[in-house]
């Protein structure tokens, strides 16, 4: 039976390119939707994608693509949703197929702007998928890697494990290992709230803090993480797992992470417009700080790094004199 | 009586400057010890150490330089060695005057060569110096940063928390934030251990694996340190605090590292002779990773990393070969 289970990406930017490369090499066909015609035309033409990961070629027989989103949701049994969370409440509301009985995994990483939930919520909530039927997909695992095939590690968490299990396997090969995980809620999490510590990373290079510093905010990022994920689902995890630790660290100590770029600009001075606009992007981090804050506000986790971070960015506050009395309270 | 404590640093090299430079900030005269003669002579004349952190400019009368250990063994209460692990044995073997009710800090970070021991435990055996009298200053620190004043963390661990008291206190500043601990053996244990992971990031990289790798790497190597030190010492402690993950992070992440450097030309091909033979030197991971391997292979506790490490460097494996298995006990 499983070998009749049809897996779909849906998304068209450089994680879930790199998804789909994953699963074409233990499928004979992957769906895959991407939002631009021009897109899914040049694919079939040249085959690779025309902004991301370009040097991935793909044997165009293996890939069903559509710019349909409808048409990838009817097609597969696993939906693996890959696109930035800003967009996912536009992209589903073109769906006029019915979500019941797919299975959807998450390789989203944020918080939904319209909501404010975590993805795997966000369907629950809105859409009545059961948890069982929900799953996340989570690195530490830059997309450009896996392009070059370099070895990297996913965690698949899902409340079903037998679901996960099925994912890991056809996620899983020459470079990529794949381990299960229940916790879902908390995988989730952490991959929103590292994307809040990479921007405090990226404000504390703007400002001139050194490694050092760095350092001894990884460090306190990753205590501060245990307790906040500890508040909002209480579950035996070791946060040291590389789904916790590994993917904070990635995106922490990556100088290409856009969350790092977003907060260095802030750190140097620019405006929370001004560096969004030079972007030409929104960093998931600058999203996450928000309803992280509000959720740590509602709970009394000790949380000084996320609400350094908000206050930096919703409170207009002078990132210089924030970060002198965040840097007395780490140790 | 606090005020008429005396401080002496041992050593040349960055470290030691750089903590003499912290305890210039607070006190009138610091004994510096290094061994060589025309070091101290430059000091003399130009302000700054010729070899190291030569930016950092000294005023004279603050310092009571000498290149006679024993004239500095005897101005000090407390002693403050920082030297290169497998110097110490020669240095110590120039004591004539007695190191009775010296309190000694070590700022070391490796294992005495010739005993197979950490530097508090190499002067509890070899010199009868009570644990009470024993201490250890730990990172996470690179002295360039101190040079400019970036600021950075230290953590004070001694059995006798007055002593360490006292030392945090001369060593704080406007850029220097200290933390006092009790865990004397497990911040050095973590000191060493971490130079071994250094090692080993540098193989990895020298390998050719990523940025992905390298953070689930760290992550299992927080966690390998954590059951290891615990097998050596149990005790409460919380091996995210910055004197154990973050001085992992500060050493695994940077470039400059010399123990990932050593890592590096053996992932790319050196030999273990023609890696020191480049490099000048001996890399404090070296000796840690015998040392290391060693007493794990008497408590049976789960070391992968450790174990790498020590059968490219000792038993002359294949590092590819070696390293295609650990990734398989990673996760």
């Amino acid at each position: 039976m499983d070998k009749e289970l049809k897996f779909a990406v849906i998304g068209g930017g450089s994680w879930a390119t790199a998804i789909v490369k994953m699963l074409t090499e233990n499928l004979n066909e992957v769906g895959w939707y991407m939002r631009s015609i021009y897109a899914v035309e040049h694919l079939k033409r040249q085959q690779h994608n025309p902004n991301y990961l370009s040097s991935v070629e793909f044997n165009l027989e293996q890939l069903r693509l559509t710019n349909d989103i409808n048409e990838a949701v009817e097609y597969a049994d696993y939906l693996i949703f890959a696109i930035p969370s800003a967009f996912l409440h536009t992209e589903l509301k073109k769906l006029t197929s019915s979500l019941e009985n797919k299975v959807i995994f998450s390789a989203i990483k944020g918080i939904v702007p319209e909501t404010g939930l975590i993805v795997g919520e966000h369907f629950h909530d809105v859409y009545n998928i059961p948890f069982n039927n929900i799953g996340v997909i989570t690195g530490p695992c830059h997309a450009e890697e896996v392009a070059l095939e370099r070895l990297s590690y996913l965690t698949i968490a899902s409340n079903d494990e037998a679901k996960a299990e099925i994912m890991a396997e056809k996620l899983s090969s020459e470079y990529i290992k794949c381990k299960v995980s229940d916790d879902i809620i908390g995988t989730e999490y952490a991959a929103v709230l590292k994307n809040i510590y990479s921007v405090a990373a990226g404000i504390a290079h703007g400002l001139g803090y050194g490694d050092n510093f760095q350092s001894v905010l990884m460090s306190n990022a990753i205590r501060e993480m245990k307790r906040f994920i500890k508040k909002i689902h209480k579950m035996k995890r070791n946060i040291n797992d590389s789904a916790y630790l590994g993917d904070l660290l990635v995106t922490g100590y990556s100088i290409f992470s856009r969350n790092r770029m977003f907060g260095n600009m802030i750190g140097k001075g620019y405006t929370v417009k001004s560096a969004q606009m030079e972007m030409n992007m929104v960093a998931e981090g600058y999203y996450a700080a928000k309803t992280a804050y509000e959720l740590d506000a509602t709970s009394s986790t000790r949380t000084p790094i996320i609400d350094a971070v908000h206050d930096i960015l919703y409170e207009n506050k002078n990132p210089k004199k924030i970060f002198k009395k965040l840097a007395d309270k780490l140790d």
